[in-house]
């Protein structure tokens, strides 16, 4: 197999582990570094006369962009292995992460190749220098350093300086992270009841590592009601795992063999990304979507079959072994919600060409407007390929009690069940924590009559006042009716419209102490994008308003002072 | 790299996957572990001639067992390299599992060639074929399900049909895993007081991934007051996952690259090759003890530096790369507490050898025979190598609360301890339960006054009774004053002594609804010994020897008749 992800966990020799710790690597990996960008370079300018040596067909020599930047990759991958072949054993790892993270400034320098800063690359190498240089880990446990360093650097910034009304009001406000904070009270009060507080023997023993029975069987009775199947779901075909993110890690671990790809519609949840990196070395092929309403886009982001097809034919041109689609429904980042029809053309794509099918429904609850209605793959009378649909589901979102670290897994298969109920083993959820949630979810009648119309009413409160913000301020988004989140277009702030400046400009939000999600964290293929979260309470909501167009504000300021100089030079 | 582990995470071909697919998978399999055994026969018998071709030195060559033992590993390993090379991609990693499967066979056919018996591996085959031939799974996944069956098979039916007194008298006792039930009682009231139903926003949202910093201060203070740590030891150096598997996982992550290996003096915990194989793929290489006292040995199952050396020479002989020793203290299954000196003499082995020292200190508060001290790492006024010595602690032991899942690393490298913090967005704990431990562990009145008192009392009382039994039963132990078990030696009731009766005798007392667990769960070299777990009700303790009993009954009148039989056709 050509692509890096399937080298990660080759073997190093004893070589590579004593270059590692010569503290020259630094040097050596720079200087590989550079003769990269110089072959990307050479390949940017030689690509059409590539294309012509790998035989294309004339007409697809004008297709869209995104296949070229497919074709850019597979080059840079075989530069990769070029760079291996040179390089000593445990380079080889550091110098495939180093070109995943940049292949999304790649793509930018195609589109934009006179705004392409050539020290680019290497600046993001000393950004992640210190980690490297390990006297104490293994090539591979500096590798995780860096990913996950590079992923949660924000989160963990917030983590230890949050805004707190009373304590801390210079603290970090996080419009970044997809959490519901709007009905804390609610689920606070009902936790503080009675029922929750059971400690019986069996809550303080080891586990059945699928999964508490009584948890397992009230998991099939909620999402029986609330998917509405057609027929009572089974209880042994449901897994319990600490967090979604566990439940998508396992998967993709008995799904796939190293190496191996799912497509992913692409905006999607970049905490797919590490999770299926950190231990199954599964690649996500994004599936691009675009913004520009055309023929084939009825409306922005639309996924399609045709799109599908294309990315899954590039793949299988590329000898890229594709075992599943990834879906998010209500999507996340878009927040748009797969129509009955659409959904079952994606499906039986997926059965067309033997895929699995990954579901994560984690938002299903969370469908506030009352105009627009939630399909669940689960309440379909008859599923192209049930024993390759797998649906995922969690209370962090629709109950905003992420803290809970509660994932569920539900599959027709019941090989699926068994062998992602092994990973129970490292990834239980407290005997405790597992009885609290089977009395949440058996109380119906609070869910139905308090909890949900009172989320929902929130909702769209905190909806309508952010999207009357962003409205006033002329920025475009997309309105759709379910999540926790808007997506937004914030490119007229961009000059140049590239990656670099959407960091840029990302960074100036950190500065003022705002998080928000930046579009290249969800792999979108346009600079500009952001993610805004809008489920949190209205006061400091208001003061995350004030702040976000401070920042825009600023930014203004400085373009019009760069203009000036500019003129001034002239 | 020679060794199979490392063959493990390598992608496979597409014709691999066909391969597993088809039924006929089977046969050649089967096929190949014919040969494989052929080839241990054929070693087995020119064993002498390959040892001298090795050039080994003359006094070598009558040394011990294990060292034969050490070779003959190494002779399958090219076996496994040779089956491999003629085998499709795919099967090697189900060979290989295989292979280390009937390793222990393989030892206890050395030692007794004449009991061997040839369709053993091929038993062992058919017990596990159901879960290999997949529609659904990856050749991964495959192998996951096995591994897990493997590992779990009798705890998933102890789960599924558990003793009760009121409900089900018929259903398993388990003094198979080691769990702590004396004291459920105190444990119950002290999580029912009101201090423990605390509902903070904090602990409904996605939390720090190291674990929430209020429950690592007080995990870090915890530590310095009952490791009697010579200085306060620091919070950030403190790391919290679900449960210390998930620890051990963690570090065998970031500590190793695939196919590396640890040195771990056996009989060692068998949850430790689980939670190595299946993301870390780090290899456990046996430090064999041994159970005659000799002049090296002054006690049975006593760990020597020697020992040590002597494994790590001969696997930098066998080229294998290993990173670390992993001790536990108090042992399991052997329950001996090292002493001060022995402890220093292991890491100063360590720090010669450039090797971390993962110490495993679960059982710490678990000395319940007041003549011995237990020392911890943590205590020494001057520590050989700080930065490579990793302590791992829980509560499920010594506080009787598995179902929490909650493990600690203490480590004095900050790199090391934020490697293992990245593995918290996959391994975390709810933060009810965080909340939870802070309040015990912060209870040092009742903790000193009221739990550990009591829990030393019923565990001495518990240990008397069974140790009592054991000696009017005539059945030889170790008689040790910590921990949850017993190491016995039921050697007598094996005829012949072989790893096979052993699996049989187990497979009766299981028969009897009484787990037990065997000595080859924990790579016991020498067939024979169980752990028994007498940290039960005596109520329950009381059953389960009635069964005991009745099962070495029933084993020796089967040889009664056996001989009678053997006899008369004579």
């Amino acid at each position: 197999m050509s692509h890096q992800s399937g080298t990660f966990p080759a073997p190093c020799g004893q070589k590579a582990c004593q270059v590692l710790k010569d503290r020259n690597i630094c040097i050596q990996v720079l200087v590989m570094i550079q003769h990269l960008q110089r072959r990307v370079d050479e390949h940017l300018k030689q690509l059409p006369t590539t294309r012509q040596r790998l035989h294309l067909p004339k007409q697809k020599q004008a297709q869209s962009t995104h296949e070229q930047e497919a074709l850019l990759d597979h080059l840079i991958r075989q530069m990769v292995n070029f760079l291996k072949s040179r390089a000593t054993g445990g380079l080889e790892q550091q110098v495939s992460l180093l070109s995943l993270e940049c292949r999304g400034n790649v793509r930018s320098a195609q589109r934009a190749q006179s705004s392409r800063q050539p020290g680019q690359l290497v600046l993001q190498w000393s950004d992640i220098e210190p980690a490297f240089v390990s006297h104490d880990l293994s090539n591979r446990g500096s590798e995780i350093c860096v990913l996950y360093h590079s992923s949660f650097q924000d989160y963990n910034a917030y983590q230890g300086d949050k805004y707190q009304e009373d304590k801390n009001t210079l603290g970090f406000i996080n419009l970044g992270t997809s959490e519901n904070k709007l009905c804390i009270d609610l689920i606070t009060e009902r936790l503080g009841q009675s029922d929750m507080n059971c400690i019986e023997d069996v809550l303080l023993q080891y586990p059945d590592w699928r999964g508490q029975p009584f948890l397992r069987e009230e998991v099939a009775r909620f999402l029986t009601y609330y998917c509405k199947a057609p027929a009572q779901l089974d209880p042994e075909n449901v897994v319990v795992l600490n967090g979604c993110c566990s439940v998508f890690s396992a998967l993709a671990m008995v799904l796939c063999d190293p190496g191996e790809a799912f497509l992913v519609p692409t905006p999607f949840y970049g905490g797919f990304a590490f999770s299926s990196h950190l231990y199954a070395k599964v690649e996500l092929l994004p599936v691009h979507l675009e913004s520009e309403i055309t023929e084939a886009n009825t409306h922005p982001f639309q996924l399609t079959v045709d799109k599908l097809e294309h990315t899954l034919l590039q793949a299988r041109f590329m000898d890229k072994k594709v075992r599943g689609l990834v879906l998010t429904n209500p999507q996340n980042p878009l927040g748009d919600v797969y129509s009955r029809e659409s959904l079952k053309e994606y499906l039986e794509f997926a059965k067309r060409n033997d895929l699995h099918v990954i579901i994560d429904e984690i938002y299903m609850l969370s469908v506030f407007d009352e105009s627009i209605t939630f399909h669940s793959v689960l309440s379909m009378e008859r599923l192209p390929d049930p024993n390759r649909t797998h649906v995922i589901w969690g209370t962090s979102k629709d109950f905003g009690i992420s803290g809970f670290r509660f994932g569920a897994l539900y599959t027709h298969s019941k090989e699926v069940a068994s062998a992602v109920g092994s990973f129970g083993y490292l990834h239980s959820i407290s005997g405790i924590t597992q009885h609290k949630l089977c009395q949440l979810l058996r109380d119906r009648e609070w869910i139905d009559t308090i909890y949900l119309p009172t989320n929902h009413f929130r909702l769209q409160k905190a909806h309508a006042y952010i999207t009357n913000t962003l409205q006033s301020l002329r920025i475009p988004f997309l309105c759709r009716g379910s999540g926790l989140y808007i997506w937004i277009n914030l490119k007229k702030y961009l000059n140049p419209c590239t990656f670099e400046e959407e960091r840029l400009l990302h960074r100036r939000f950190l500065d003022n102490k705002l998080m928000l999600s930046c579009g290249k964290a969800y792999m979108c293929k346009e600079p500009g994008w952001f993610r805004l979260v809008f489920a949190d309470r209205p006061l400091r909501l208001k003061l995350a308003i004030l702040r976000f167009c401070e920042v825009l504000e600023e930014q203004k300021q400085d373009w019009k002072e760069k203009q000036l100089a500019d003129a001034m030079k002239e």
